[in-house]
């Protein structure tokens, strides 16, 4: 059986490059996950999004225990089958999405209790739980279970959070089965506070996770400030684990991630962009419904390889779009998926030239 | 150049094989074509349209001079090029939506007078103006304009409609602009009355049409009416011309039309009930809604090749299509419209071997 490990081939300044290896294939790092909520990447088939490059999806624990439900889904044979994805799948924890979907939670040491934002139906959340969910989806990457530092937080109050969070990163690695190619990444929090930081990564590193994510960013504080803490946090973790910046981000924030030592990522930004009519390409952003380009034959990228912009104009995206076609959002997404592993391969592709990013995104 | 062209190959008792010819390559008959309104098939890309089998997808007129616009359309290049399908295309004539979703219709010798149901804009459709727009489409086959006979329609009515679509036929056949590879279709009307039937094909066969849709029904009249109407009004088209029978339907309404004569059919059903989460199967029609499929393993068909079957099960597409992802839409779809062209190429092999229909659909 393959082991999980993660092989990092070059340090350009703080920029890596990297590859980890799975028991469901390799993952190349930098690497950007498509969020897969609900079991499916939104208006994508799982072979096209592998075809755009992306090498691991991340699927949410809190949907999926509601509906159909882990239980269930074990039953199916394990999420990989149910949504027909071979590739790697990271799940995350739950936390973050009990925290800003749910109603009625109460947190104690022990866990969350909440309410469904579907049908009000009472669940709960432990450490425990949210590993063995986890499981039952067979995620090859399980994320310990952690309170998200919300923003702004005082201090005291993001010192209860940090310390919280270790002591369920405690929890979340006894509960984890290790298996040969599958691994746990706990969360650092701590908030915008060094010391914080600092005493979080310790705890966690103690633990030996397969690798460690920076959790409590991209949550309101602005790029500036978190380029900040992650001119420090990033140095703060483990050299030879992977570095995952959880919900980040827009192109401009992957970029200044990597360059401070990050080397993965995942957001639902270019999904839901491409579904309310917004494009990235490498001339800036498009916003499709604008009338301008309801008469434009060209594509929205004459540099991309996707199925949009090698079959369709910008004219007939124009006008799927703003009829509210369901090939306009299968389509936008495309391409945005592309834009998104497109970056990923010139971002790898500069690490491994050694050369600065002096591209926009 | 491609002349257009019927070959028909042969008869058994009533049902007819046999192939068009046309400019943009060959529909074997009988033939079911997908309905592709806004100039998409609903949450499908067209090569995967293609892939079920279909020759040829519908566009609708009504919509398409709303929005986008023909002369939009042409000046892009065409419906073709425009939605990235390269085979036959069949427009209608705008006729029947007109008066089904347009506001404050005005029907005179002229044509029709009427707001678009989008934002109450005034248009008008003639006969000439209904043959160029798709002209401007670049359309495989035209249809004459008619006026769709609603149902039910007393005699006196039902005349009066037979003979307006008449001489909109004599308009409409002299608007059409004859090119190599392209035919037009006139539209038999008459309702239910044998002799308003008769007098409306005999009308038409003097136009010299390249096809021959028959009009009126499907329009309520229910299953046992339409196929008495069927029995004898397919006889009184030219036996060497196509024979359309316009918006049918259910799969078992196919297998008796063909039965009684037809070639060429169009329906949303499949697209329609595919998103709605109604499937088609050869063990009969499936509500994948219902909860008894929550965590059944097993593909939509056991029989069926598409996407949805070969690599999903039912309890993930129930899982879809509760939860609304557009995902479910697509692989129900997709299903759908392998089903129906599975349908028809069981249709065509019966005939090639000169079997009765024995199947229930």
């Amino acid at each position: 059986m393959t082991k999980f490990s993660f092989n990092l081939q070059k340090i350009h300044n703080k920029a890596r490059l990297g590859v980890i290896n799975t028991a469901h294939g390799e993952i190349r790092t930098p690497a950007f996950m498509p969020v897969g909520t609900r079991g499916t990447v939104k208006a994508m088939l799982p072979q096209n999004v592998k075809a755009t490059g992306a090498d691991i999806l991340l699927g949410n624990t809190y949907h999926l225990m509601l509906k159909p439900g882990a239980e269930r889904i074990a039953a199916l044979g394990g999420l990989h089958k149910f949504m027909n994805w071979q590739a790697p799948i990271l799940t995350d924890s739950g936390g973050f999405q009990v925290m800003s979907l749910s109603h009625l939670r109460k947190i104690s040491e022990e866990g969350v209790v909440f309410s469904s934002h579907i049908d009000g139906s009472k669940h709960m959340l432990t450490p425990e739980r949210s590993i063995e969910i986890q499981h039952l989806l067979g995620s090859t990457i399980t994320m310990a279970f952690d309170e998200c530092t919300p923003f702004p937080a005082t201090f005291e109050q993001a010192k209860l959070s940090q310390e919280l969070t270790s002591r369920w990163a405690k929890r979340s690695r006894d509960a984890f089965k290790i298996r040969d190619g599958y691994g746990q990444f706990g969360i650092v929090q701590g908030g915008i506070y060094p010391i914080l930081r600092k005493i979080s990564a310790d705890d966690l590193s103690k633990l030996d996770f397969e690798g460690y994510a920076l959790g409590g960013l991209a949550v309101g504080e602005g790029q500036e400030l978190m380029f900040k803490v992650l001119d420090y946090a990033s140095d703060m973790l483990p050299v030879n684990k992977p570095r995952y910046l959880m919900g980040v981000g827009k192109p401009s924030d992957i970029i200044g991630a990597v360059a401070r030592g990050i080397d993965m990522f995942d957001c639902v930004i270019p999904t839901r962009s491409g579904r309310n009519g917004q494009a990235f390409t490498r001339g800036g952003t498009i916003n499709i419904r604008n009338s301008k380009y309801a008469d434009d034959n060209s594509p929205l990228d004459e540099t991309c390889e996707c199925e949009a912009c090698k079959n369709y104009s910008k004219a007939y995206l124009h006008h799927l779009v703003r009829v509210g076609e369901i090939l306009g959002s299968m389509l936008m997404t495309w391409h945005n998926l592309a834009y998104y592993q497109d970056l990923m391969n010139r971002i790898r592709a500069y690490i491994a030239e050694g050369k600065d990013f002096d591209f926009e995104a």
